[in-house]
Formats: structure tokens, C-alpha cells, sequence
């Protein structure tokens, strides 16, 4: 949607073409976009608030040394700043390093934290599927050594009363655990050393079917036809706090410890989350095992059921999220903080990342097919005039109504016609005129109108202010 | 404040040593300064919405292009991205220039829009004096072709309501034209080709007695003694429409077609003013300069009376605001937009930056002093419990709370001490407490008890739900 066109600059720059444009795999938000923005805003900082969470702002920019070691491969496609002599610094990449780091330095070591904030990524944006490569991320974690699973569901019961709010239609979440996976590989007899590729195989099957998967398995990551159907028949298990009991009865995965520890704190989530009333919405679901590397523990993900036929992925959340119909998605990472501290001190922290650019572009879907035009403004009132000369009684009335806090607006014209105040109303969905002519400056009034209805009634002057 | 401290990261990165540090000229937010930032926001744009006004956004880099020659000398104070193949990019200096870019891309003609984002100039940090090379602006600009002095009349408005509403005690707003300021060099017999740096002599008048000035003017400068003097005259002038009035009928200004302009138009603005209610606050003052070159018609500042004794200068606005006092300023830039046109197309434009950063130094100050504490969160209610084995019905009246929309925390322990609830109360600012027991379950009641007063009092569970 990029206009671009070539601009030929005046003045000093003498004839250089250049094309205007803003830089590859960005874009403004105009107006609407933002009113759409805003109101997601609020609903999801409304809930965060409701938990009792502060807010913490980062620079947009960290030292390079900061970010680097901890992206992986994905490494390259931090943005980098030229070095002007000085520090090298890179854009940030995530919300996450700067928050451990920001906890490292400042020694805290325990915080309840939101955090919404652009991150960039030098990746080949598609933005016709509406990736970008500065785009918002929306971030909520817990900092703090707790007793287990209670931080953990109060996430996912963030997650669950977001996405109600926001009313994205049916949505359920996910839920699994780092140890239960590991576990399980090490019982169905994959090498420690094929943990993390199996895992990322594993990963594919929200949007593969399991034969593909296997074949992937087999034939390129080198597992036996035996090891990839045991690995089969656990991933294809879903169900509630009874798998979990059921998975601590299983001969194999009861044998392990790491499996075990996994499965117990799963039955103690969902006896939370019973608490909580969320259980319709929340599986525990072996096959979902997340790219990150840093998750120790608990990990989950929130998918709409109905798939609002989106211009397709956003890059919301982070890279692991960004499956067809995933809009959040996070885990516990009990490692991340100390890799900061001096001394290796850990934080343990479990968050979770709206995917907050999916959700925006859903959103704009549902006002472009809605009958109900985005406001972008909030004025409530126009203050307009069909007689000539008035201007100076119309900037009068206007300020009299900013002073008692009414949103109002004036035509900066001497003159304006009626016809035109009135369209101004209709385009920005103001919904009232005040009408002022000789008649009702003499009357002391106020000729109220009703853009929608067009009733008229005459308001005394002094009742306004 | 930055805590640098020595970190030997752990692991995989071996024992390099780097330090744990926010990038040069740049910090953290941490949540109180947070809770100040949101309530200044908070004030700020209900006043841009009162008026009106939307928002846009533009992305944190431009292409490089787009900056170069917008800013003179300050050029070299840009942040350059690093070229990692593709784009030459550069982080946003201001935000008119990428507004300005906007309407250009978008031929949007006419528009009332605010933008509040953080700009970035390699400047060397005084970060004692809370100067960063990360910091806030915070625009509302005027777009369109309009009857004149209207909407710059309702940007004088804006600042004076903002500043009212921000309660950073008396303040008041000087008011010039750069054509008045043009027209008064060339009847004292400044050479045009002066008129710039003579400008910026002037603008030293808030900072600089006048013998000093005037001193610069002629041993630095150039001028005679002669051609200083007259420009001295003019320069000590203060007033109201009166003012312009009065120099209407000066001999020599009203020769020059350039002042006569804009003293028409000072004029009208101050007509515009007194409905406006705002006259008891603005000054006309002829040794307004302002240093940036955009400007074309009225310019303004307004200025702290009662200095604050903040740790000084915050790069608030843009440089020319950076004086004593100063906590925003403007003016009217009708040449701007017409540089980025291909066609050289034309859109006037008035606007005003806030200050911002300088009102947070001073809202911050203003906090350490006060007795009142800054809230981080905004929960209402502890749910809480004196005896043990109870974590399960706080966690069902927290959950119960939450769904009524109430902000309620819970501690994440089995057994808190009732101490240590009341605690986190006193510390965080929660009000009340929702305390649960055997006999409460019984009863079907919450006791809820004020922390402050101590009072405690009775409620059916039912009232809460």
C-alpha cells in the first residue's frame, strides 16, 4: 500500500531524484489506523492493570554485546547502528533481553511488568501477508521466585479474558511443558544431542500432518521408524488434568524424573485454572513445543479457531508464534536474568507476548466490512453557524466549551457555508451541531442539532458553560 | 543514575567481560517514572482530543534522504543505521519532518494531528542536567489552508490549557512573527544576508543582558553601533494588540510591507485571543527569535515563571526551546511539506511541541517532594488470609474479582503471613484488603479492611460478584 513516487527536491539540494517513501518493511499509521491501535491498547492494558502490573520503558537501542549471543541463528537480522564513534549499539530485536537486562542491572528481583513497544527485525518483510520489520510487540511477565504454577496461570488467565475482551470469536490454548518434551524424547530413545531439532520438527505439526512429520524425522533428522512412532503416539494426545494423571501412570514417562516433575506441576495448572473458570478454553497438548531455546517450563500458545480470513501472518509475538491462527503465546524461562547477572543469579519469569500486530490487522478486517465507520477523532460537538459574520461568536462558544471539557471543534473559516459545517460532521462522525445565528444570540441560545435524526432544539447559552 | 556495573557472562560466551549498561545518553524507564510519564500523557492528549485532533504514526528510521538538509548544522548530530545492504537509514530527528514527509506521500492537504514519539540526536548527553540522546516529543500541528490566524490563535489556546492543567505554576507566552523580525532588520539597516545570524544574536535576549547582545551584534557580528541601537529599541518592546498597534503607525515599520503583515496579523491573532480568554498570558515580544529556519509567520514560546529548580535544560521541543523556563514553543512553517513535493505543492502548516521532558524532570521533582506516593499499579484490592491452606479461595475470589472488573492481586504463596500481605499493601498503595477465613467461608463474607484507617467491615459475597 506504499505510495511511492519520485520527488524531485528543490531549493539546495539542487536535482537529485529521490523516491519518497518510508524505508523498506515499514509503514505509517494513519489515523484510523491508529483509532483501531488505540482501542486495542486499552483493552489489553485494562487487563494488565486489572492484575496489578506496572509498566517499564527501555531505549529503543541497546549495546550490540547485549543482544548478541542470544537470538541464535536468527543473530542476523538484528539491525545494527553505524558505528559514529563510540559504543556499537543495535536496534532491539525483542522485548525480552532488554527485560532481563534491565532486571540484571537494576538487581530487582522481583516484578509483575508490562511492556508495549516496537522491535526490529532486518527480515524479508512480507507485507502483503502484513510482516514488517518494525512492528509492536506487547509483552506481560511475572519476575520472581514463587510458589509453582500460581504466576503461570495467572498468564493464561490474561491471555483467556484478552482475547474474550477483544472478541476475536472462539480461541483455545495450548498448554505443554519444556520438561514433558524432553522427557518424552528421552523415553521413545532420541540422542540428548537431537532434542532441540526433533523439537522444532515436533513444532510443525500445527500447520503438517503427523505422516510428514515423521517423514522428517526419519529421513532428515535420522531417528528409527521405531523412535518417530513412539514420539507419534504421544504427540497426538490432548485432554485436561486427567492426561496429566493418566501421563504419570504411563510405565515409560513415570520413569522419568524431568517428565514427571513436568506432569505434576501441569495437574497443579489445572487445578489453578479451574479456580480461574478457564478451563474451557486451555488443552494440554503434547505437540506443542515452541522454538524458543530459553523455555525451562511451562509453555502455552492461544489460536482463533476461526481463521477472519487475515491477509495472513503478522509478525506478532515472537518467531515460534507466528503459525496460522496464533495470537499469543509464551512460557516460563528461568534462565534468561541470570545470564545477565555477574554472579549468575536467576530470576525465574513466565510471560507471554500478545501477538498484537495479528490482532491490529484483524481488527482493521472486521471495520472494513463493518457497517460502522472508525472514528478518528472524539469531538462531540461542531460549533457552526448559517449567517455570515459570526466567526468571532463561534470561536466564543467554542472555547466556552472547551473551557467546561466538551470536545469541540470550529471551521477555521471567516464564513464557512452550513452545507459544509454539516458534511465536516458527517465525514468525522461528529454528532451534534451547535447551531449559532442573530435569533439565538439574541435569545441567549444555543440551536442544538442532531446530525443523525436532524431534531433541532434550543439550548439556553448559560446551561453550556 | 545508570548502574554500570562488570558482568562475566556465563556460558557459551565464554569469559568476556562487558559491562551491564543502558546505551550512552539513554535509561530505562522504571515504574514510577512510568506512572509520571502516563498521567502527563494523560493530560496532554484529553487536550488534543478536546480540540479535535488525531494521531498518526511514523516508523523510528527514515531513509537517509529524507533527513538530509532539514537541519543545517545539526546534521551531523543524526543517528546513521549501519549498512548492512540495502536502504541508507537514519533515526528520526524530530517529528515535522517526517509529518511533513507524511502529507507529501499521502498529498494529504489538510489535517489536525498529534504525535507523541521519542526522536534521537547523537548530542553530547548531559544526562545531570537530564538531557538524553533518546528523548520525547510531543507535536500538535495545523495543517491546511485556512482563514488567517485561526488555528495558530487555537495552538496558543492548547499550550495555555496544558499548561494550566499540568499545575507547573504561572506562566506566560511570548509571541512574535518572523516577518515582523525580517522587517524590523531591514528598517534598522541589517544587510539581508545578516538576518539569520543577527536572529540567533537576538534569540540570546532571555539568557543574555542586552549590552552583551548588542556586543555580539557589533564585534562579532559586524554591525554599526548605530544599526545595533535601533535594533535595541524595537527588541526591549513588550505588549499586547496594543503593541502592534502602535507599531502600525511607526514610520519606518510601517514602510515595510513585511511588518506590516505580520503586525496585521498579530493583531487579529490577539482579537482571536481575547475571545479565546487566554490574553492574560501572552506577550507580544519583539526579542522572540527562535532559532530554527522553517519558520515563516508566527512564532511563539512559553516560558515557566516560577523556575522550578529542576537539575536543568531538558531537550525538550526542539534546540530553540532549550532555555531557562522554556516548555514549548512553535510557529507557523508554510514552506516545509512544499520541499518534499514533487510538484513543490505548498501546504500551510502551525504547530507546537511540548516540552515534554521537561515536564516529566519537573513532575518527578515535584513527586520526591510531596508527601504523597506515586502509585506503580492501580489495584484497588489484596484478596488475602490470616490462616494457612486457604490459597485456593483466594485465588477463587481473585479470579471472581477480575471478572467484575475489579483490579485485584493475590499473593503467590500457599501460606502468606498476614503481615506480609498488609505489607505489600503499605508499600504498593492498595487500599483495601479483601481478608478471607474459616469463619468468613462460613458466613459466605469477605472482611474487607481498610489499610489506612484499619476499619474493617463485612460483605456478603454475593455483593461482590
Amino acid at each position: 500500500k506504499l505510495l511511492q513516487f519520485k520527488a524531485q527536491l528543490g531549493g539546495d539540494e539542487g536535482k537529485h531524484v529521490f523516491v519518497l517513501k518510508t524505508a523498506k518493511g515499514t509503514r505509517d499509521y494513519n489515523p484510523k489506523q491508529m483509532a483501531i491501535r488505540e482501542k486495542v491498547f486499552n483493552i489489553i492494558i485494562s487487563c494488565f492493570k486489572r492484575h496489578g502490573a506496572e509498566t517499564i520503558d527501555t531505549p529503543v537501542f541497546e549495546l550490540k554485546e547485549t543482544l548478541t549471543g542470544k537470538y541464535g541463528e536468527d543473530s542476523k537480522l538484528i539491525y545494527d547502528l553505524k558505528d559514529q564513534g563510540g559504543e556499537l549499539l543495535s536496534l532491539r530485536y525483542d522485548l525480552t533481553v532488554p527485560f532481563a537486562r534491565y532486571l540484571a542491572m537494576n538487581k530487582i528481583t522481583n516484578i509483575k511488568r508490562y511492556h508495549i513497544a516496537k522491535v526490529y527485525r532486518r527480515d524479508n518483510p512480507a507485507m502483503t501477508r502484513g510482516r514488517y520489520r518494525e512492528f509492536y510487540q506487547c509483552d506481560f511477565d511475572i519476575a520472581g521466585q514463587y510458589d509453582a504454577m500460581i504466576p503461570d496461570a495467572e498468564c493464561l488467565k490474561i491471555v483467556y479474558e484478552i482475547l474474550n475482551e477483544l472478541d476475536l470469536g472462539d480461541f483455545h490454548i495450548k498448554v505443554n511443558d519444556r520438561r514433558i518434551l524432553d522427557g518424552m524424547f528421552a523415553v521413545c530413545g532420541v540422542p540428548d544431542e537431537k532434542f532441540r531439532t526433533i523439537c522444532s520438527t515436533v513444532d510443525k505439526l500445527d500447520k503438517m500432518a503427523w505422516e510428514d512429520v515423521k517423514k522428517e524425522m526419519v529421513n532428515e533428522k535420522g531417528l528409527s521408524e521405531d523412535v518417530a512412532n513412539r514420539i507419534g503416539e504421544y504427540v497426538s494426545m490432548q485432554g485436561g488434568q486427567d492426561l496429566a494423571e493418566q501421563l504419570l501412570q504411563d510405565p515409560k514417562l513415570s520413569q522419568n524424573k524431568q517428565a514427571c516433575a513436568g506432569l505434576t506441576d501441569m495437574k497443579l495448572l489445572f487445578s489453578y485454572l479451574e479456580l480461574f473458570q478457564v478451563t474451557d478454553k486451555v488443552v494440554f497438548d503434547l505437540s506443542l513445543a515452541r522454538g524458543l531455546d530459553y523455555y525451562t517450563g511451562v509453555i502455552y500458545e492461544a489460536i482463533l479457531s476461526q481463521t477472519i480470513p487475515a491477509p495472513a501472518e503478522q509478525n506478532g509475538a515472537d518467531e515460534a508464534a507466528v503459525s496460522v491462527g496464533s495470537v499469543a503465546g509464551g512460557g516460563r524461562y528461568d534462565g534468561l536474568v541470570g545470564m545477565f547477572d555477574p554472579k549468575g543469579r536467576k530470576v525465574p519469569c513466565v510471560g507471554v507476548s500478545i501477538g498484537i500486530e495479528r490482532i491490529f490487522s484483524i481488527m482493521e478486517q472486521k471495520a472494513e466490512t463493518s457497517s460502522e465507520k472508525v472514528r478518528t477523532t472524539e469531538t462531540q460537538v461542531l460549533v457552526a453557524s448559517a449567517q455570515k459574520n459570526l466567526l468571532e461568536e463561534r470561536l466564543k462558544l467554542t472555547s466556552e466549551l472547551w473551557n467546561t471539557g466538551i470536545k469541540a471543534e470550529v471551521l477555521y473559516k471567516k464564513n464557512p457555508k452550513l452545507l459544509s459545517q454539516l458534511q465536516h460532521c458527517e465525514e468525522t462522525g461528529i454528532p451534534l451541531v451547535a447551531i449559532l445565528g442573530e435569533q439565538e444570540l439574541k435569545d441567549g441560545v444555543v440551536k442544538l442539532r442532531n446530525v443523525a435524526s436532524r431534531e433541532e432544539v434550543d439550548v439556553p447559552r448559560a446551561d453550556l458553560s
